[in-house]
């Protein structure tokens, strides 16, 4: 049997949090890496062992979960001054976990190659949720040796591993028509309940028709009890589609691909972040409008 | 127990045929009435009553179905020379299936109220399928003598009704709400398939992976598989879509309500259409991406 694994994660926001406190349940050794102290303190607290740099990290692991924002964190973390790439040990796999651009990972793999390190492009679904659950799902390409490599760390932290072909960036386009679809879905549900609303349905009893017909969708089935409770708690913010929807909007510009429903639904998370609700979950996506109609929400059911 | 009521049924499209031979099936009479004869001769064939006219549908009668394409048809049908609301005995219940501004229905129930005729405003979901096997669902609302004169048909062609007011119109409201997410989401799929196609991905494993990710809706799951098989034979045509997210964008300018992603969604319909592909199933709208991008679609298994 193959030596354990030792696992880093770098990003220890809610996804990544989520994925370090299940690999620790799992068993794995297992190193978090974060610039804000609290979810540092919050891991160790739970088991894990903090690095103080990536320097440490890259000491101590043999396989890196890199569940950072964007394309330019991967790169500061791998590249940068005092990146992993020069710092992790031949052999060691880096699962990148961040929702890009898919034209990015073969050239990140490329460039990892140089020192023998694999890239598995690996992109997560499934929200804090799952990932606290330890069953995200991770859609995965990249080669035979980065698969093996990655082979004892996937199922510390996925419920479900898509094992989509040998080049890094598959992985990533699948994703990123997931989040076409997501960004769209949830735009058209704040859509709909605000028209329906407006035109006097009873919010509820929408809920209750559209989810048992064929308007339903994952997202409006999700999302839209954040809206009945008058709850814009962030399990996810509008910031997140504002950044996500972007990603799938500039890869299809260099594909000279048209989207018009993507490009719309863009705008309406970009109206709601400059309305002032980039923070609040991204169902807060039905207060640009309300604040275009004057319609009213259902109130917190937490207030008095 | 009350007498057993007689059935009519108006339209006898894939939706109105669907539910005369279910009703004919749960053992209530039932009569038909359609302009075309080769769907009336099948109805006859199937046991059913067929009526040369409204007239003759409206002597035999208590309980009228209609599931005519559109407001118009139901006001020829109800209010033209020989309409139904001069024919119908007092303590009669039409069943309003179409779908319809939902102004409209109040309007109706009040003239036919002046003749003691009653108005269900019906519309239902679910598509030919459920429609055939009795399972459709209807959305319902309208007066409580309305629903005591329905009460014994509408279980003859409905699997689930949902009761949401006394004020014909509200049933209507859901069901805009409903076919603005169904409109909205085929388009979506096929943008997000052809994106992804465009971008290198398998379209079985975009598939097999969406499903199972947050960007499924039951309209991806549904219709998806029609473009993965290559088969546009209309379960339910582009044009549909052109009429109801047509109904869904006038009944909201009415109320001054902006539905930017409803807008984007019809003229990806009816750019679809104007290509030439009206007649086609509604997954078609990925022609037109197709058209755009020269993407290459799967092709008909059937074709050799």
């Amino acid at each position: 049997m193959a030596r354990q694994k030792t696992l880093g994660v770098v990003g220890l926001g809610a996804m990544g949090y989520g994925a370090a406190l299940s690999a620790l349940r799992s068993g794995l050794t297992t190193w978090g890496y974060d610039k804000r102290p609290e979810v540092c303190a919050a891991l160790q607290q739970a088991g894990g062992q903090i690095a103080t740099d990536l320097n440490e990290l890259a000491q101590h692991c043999d396989a890196v979960l890199l569940l950072v924002v964007n394309a330019a964190q991967v790169e500061e973390v791998l590249f940068g001054e005092h990146g992993l790439a020069a710092q992790l040990r031949p052999g060691s796999v880096v699962l990148c976990a961040a929702t890009v651009d898919p034209s990015l990972p073969a050239q990140w793999a490329a460039r990892l190659a140089e020192q023998q390190i694999h890239l598995l492009d690996a992109p997560v679904s499934g929200g804090p949720v799952k990932a606290a659950a330890g069953t995200m799902t991770v859609m995965a390409s990249g080669s035979a040796e980065a698969f093996a490599a990655a082979e004892q760390v996937l199922p510390a932290y996925a419920g479900k591993v898509y094992r989509l072909g040998d080049e890094p960036g598959i992985a990533s386009t699948v994703k990123m028509v997931n989040q076409h679809l997501a960004g769209v879905h949830i735009a058209a549900a704040c859509e709909a309940m605000a028209l329906g609303i407006r035109a006097g349905a009873n919010p509820d009893t929408l809920y209750e028709v559209i989810t048992q017909s064929a308007g339903n969708s994952w997202m409006f089935e999700n999302r839209v009890p954040h809206i009945l409770a008058g709850n814009y708690t962030p399990l996810s913010s509008v910031n997140i589609f504002v950044k996500d929807l972007g990603i799938v909007l500039d890869a299809a510009r260099k594909l000279a691909f048209p989207l018009p429903l993507a490009a719309a639904a863009h705008q309406l998370y970009l109206g709601t972040a400059a309305a002032g609700h980039g923070q609040e979950d991204d169902s807060a996506v039905i207060k640009l409008y309300a604040a275009l109609s004057g319609i009213a929400l259902p109130a917190s059911k937490e207030a008095v």
